[in-house]
């Protein structure tokens, strides 16, 4: 499908032509997030049928993998090995167990949402604000994870690209384009539209149930390709979500490095999901023949931060 | 109230006689969770009018105040400063900006699920087991959150105790009594069901707002009374949380330290929802004079976590 | 002594009138460590008669007081608790305790070394070299702590500035002077040299554990004075240490807002120790009426860091 | 020289036979530490002749390899990046730089200093305390690293057991026997002595510098082997270093799994220094044909830990 593909000019330029910057003011900074209405939340309850919640995160693993970049941490504060025997006098204080957890959830490992703010171009983030804003005390003073306290409630619709193709999987290096949105729609008879939160499976988490993780600036990675951009943008995408880090690996646009983001959150204000696990989800709509149910976003309200850990729950 | 609390002997004996203990068998780990059903979640679902969310959560701050007992994190690994005047060849490995969190989530600060093998009681966890599975080194080998994967999606409650007694919080060392629930159910005209999510509002955190952060164990708080056991388990409460830290400081009962937390935790095996805030919720049932909502509790898929910090999201 | 202070002009002047740059050629990182000489070490050795060693550092302490910026961590991997009575199979593979720690070790709390790329002044850092090179994500990429890999020993003279004044301690605010200085090598019998690492007490560790920590920057610290820079360039300072963190607070200079940090570390190259503990080390020299000792300093090899927690030991 | 190797038996009875529980005491926590005197201190000053100082410690990485056990951390708070162009009213509060650094030190990759009370036999940590004393909250009680506040310093001796052999480095599985030793006292025409810290190279680290890091556990490692315990005893060695982590991988010894730790630590109270750096250390002794050195270590004085990062010095 290279042919398809546009030039890295083409892409470049997006930053311009696939914009929406200034679209809800020159003091928006929830981006595609505007796109979800009270009227689009209560149709996404109207979904739910069956009463069965299905988790989208992967397990937080504390071991080193090659896909590590950062080993996420969590050490007992306080634990209940002994506490059966132990002297009484010192048993009242302790009879709890806590723990510290820590992490650089952005990455390849960790389900997260990215905010715009995660990422640059030519010293810009989304709505033509100064990357500067995101400073390496304060983090980011603006597009931080906070803006969605109240959580990101709407239609959740599961196009499954690797199933679509005939595949287990995408292979590595390999893109997903608008015609493989399109003939997922066909297959499974939804229709992505206006403040969806689309998920997108490439089949990339099953393969490393199968394969074990890899790290992708080695391995490669499958990935949304930067040709979806005026695809997301004419649909009214409010959210994206793959089982990938969210950008081809290696890179079609080597001057880019990460196009996707770059024009997802720098140019659209699209909020991503990285790190998906589609598997559970996929499992539950193929099981139904229903590909859209109501979809839960809550991120921890951390300050100033480019992203959150979450754990999104479909609703079926 | 005092008089109608029962007595230290009793409350200590609420571990055999309001207990959940073999209820679902006895390899369960999900204690009271088992009591939402997916027609629960369904009827949840069915709640959602206006289309509105609301956060029960509150922000998590890096500073030190009087109720911090371990100092969240938050670094930066890379940020946006002086990306839009770096050299070229430095950018493009630099587009992105992320942080290393880190915390306790336990204590006084954060809004988060404790599992039922946070607490122990003469040695024992929820449902009988040793408390020497939860090790200092593996963590809580059982009844960890991750049997939270899917999320906890129920019906949930609001009774706002503080504005039922007519104050705008209780006074530190109040507990909330049975009688207190029960008024104000007839205030806002709704009953608790089997499988709710009950949320208590005591305006603990409206204090907060007022007269400042403090130390629960210097300064007292308000909390659940131990009292309240045998009600919660004869409604079926399937989570509890309220805007405090979840027991009366100082305790009414020093042989125990925190009854509440034992009670529920290690007898009824019933998660809690600590530090809440329920600001921004009760307002929104004030405006509708509606005390129930669609309530998503999606904690982390932490390994081995004695809870996670979360954002349960209210959906009026 | 106000009347001899220098003006705010002349001290944002002393950056090119007491500035070292250059003066060990345009590569040098080491600054004022070049003064000290094998000749200097051996002669350093020679001063150890009673084989006494002493601390010069305060215990790092995980609690949160008022002089804490942020918290220090240290959690648990794994203890001893329980492994009497655990069961042989779990035994074998832990039979150890080991911890994790976790500090920001600039601040007001804990004893360590600052290298010249802790402060920048004009966007410059120590020999002209641009503060662009102490990275958000690589940390110093020059001036870096790992270049006192082989330790700092030299001759530690110890001036009681409080002593001599007949003080407990130096009142919150008030500076050491050059005056201050010669008073106390007049009064214990020793002159700084070229090489020596020089420590001077203030009293106000003693004070802290009179009064209590406080917040130099709430409360006020005495400390050297930016008059000093002369005198310690003439001198041949080859480190500096006292028991503040090294600059008088509030600020005389509010320009500047910490010119004795900018003077030493941007103009000198003086590598300094913030924090120490003089008391020991103090009551030490007095015991013997001898105020020169050997001294080891000692940094972690901490990577592309801006200085290290270190315990300086005293050797009589 | 399997066959001189005492028997699995005889090992587990070193607790026993080769013990020094009482021997300073029922209340000492001190060890072998006990054997350094002021004179021996005296006369470790007495060896510098040349000023010279060597560190024996290796670099603190933050990368993963196969050693990691934990990954160390290091962020940074505040950078110097775009200091040289932000606004003014900006800088003057960011004048300076500073990180978070974290680690968990015990293990394969960091040079660090084990107090008896990092492992324990039999429920009991050095001079028969209870391993409960090591607790999951509080940390090492006892036999913390604290004790050595005020440093660690004596003659150092080098036995380059790999160069007395004539090979660059033991295979990993081999253990340094008594012989070993003797063999390199008489080729470098040294003995070692009451209160000596004994530095022992086995070219472990020169390997990892040829083949990259291993994990012990994987590939195996030299070590010393427990054969080495009564000669420790019977010499009156202080402390024990090696370019190993110190034990013989795979143990010898399966029933103890790390019965040199356990033998030096629990039995004998001799501190170790675990994952040296002894290639600078030995080209300065070969330099010179001498094989004793001023050695200081200088742990961090932090509160009940099981050990400390540090960086030994020495000084020729």
């Amino acid at each position: 499908m290279a042919g398809r593909a546009p030039s890295e000019q083409e892409v470049v330029g997006y930053l311009k032509t696939v914009s929406n910057w200034g679209r809800w003011g020159s003091d928006d900074q929830l981006g595609t997030i505007n796109l979800i209405t009270p009227a689009k939340r209560v149709a996404a309850a109207r979904l739910v049928r069956d009463g069965v919640g299905v988790t989208c995160a992967r397990p937080i693993s504390t071991d080193i993998t090659p896909e590590t970049t950062y080993q996420p941490l969590r050490f007992m504060v306080d634990s209940g090995e002994g506490r059966d025997t132990a002297p009484p006098e010192r048993l009242l204080a302790r009879r709890g167990a806590s723990e510290f957890i820590g992490m650089v959830f952005h990455g390849y490992a960790i389900t997260h949402v990215d905010t715009p703010a995660h990422f640059f171009w030519d010293g810009r983030i989304y709505n033509g604000r100064s990357c500067n804003l995101v400073t390496a005390r304060e983090g980011a003073t603006v597009e931080a994870v906070e803006l969605l306290h109240d959580g990101v409630v709407s239609r959740g619709v599961l196009l499954d690209v690797a199933r679509t193709r005939g595949v287990r999987w995408l292979e590595r290096g390999e893109g997903v384009m608008p015609e493989d949105l399109e003939a997922a729609e066909r297959a499974s008879g939804v229709r992505v539209e206006e403040g969806d939160i689309l998920l997108v499976r490439t089949g990339n988490y099953a393969r490393r149930a199968v394969d074990g993780p890899v790290n992708p600036t080695e391995a490669g990675s499958p990935g949304p390709h930067a040709a979806l951009l005026p695809w997301l943008q004419a649909r009214g995408v409010a959210m994206w979500g793959s089982d990938t880090h969210n950008d081809v690996t290696p890179t079609p646009y080597p001057a880019m490095g990460h196009p996707f983001h770059i024009g997802a959150l720098v140019g659209l204000g699209l909020w991503l999901i990285d790190n998906m696990n589609l598997e559970d989800v996929a499992e539950a709509c193929r099981a139904r023949e229903r590909w859209e149910f109501m979809l839960t976003v809550a991120p921890l309200r951390l300050r100033a931060a480019t992203g959150s850990p979450v754990n999104p729950i479909a609703l079926f």
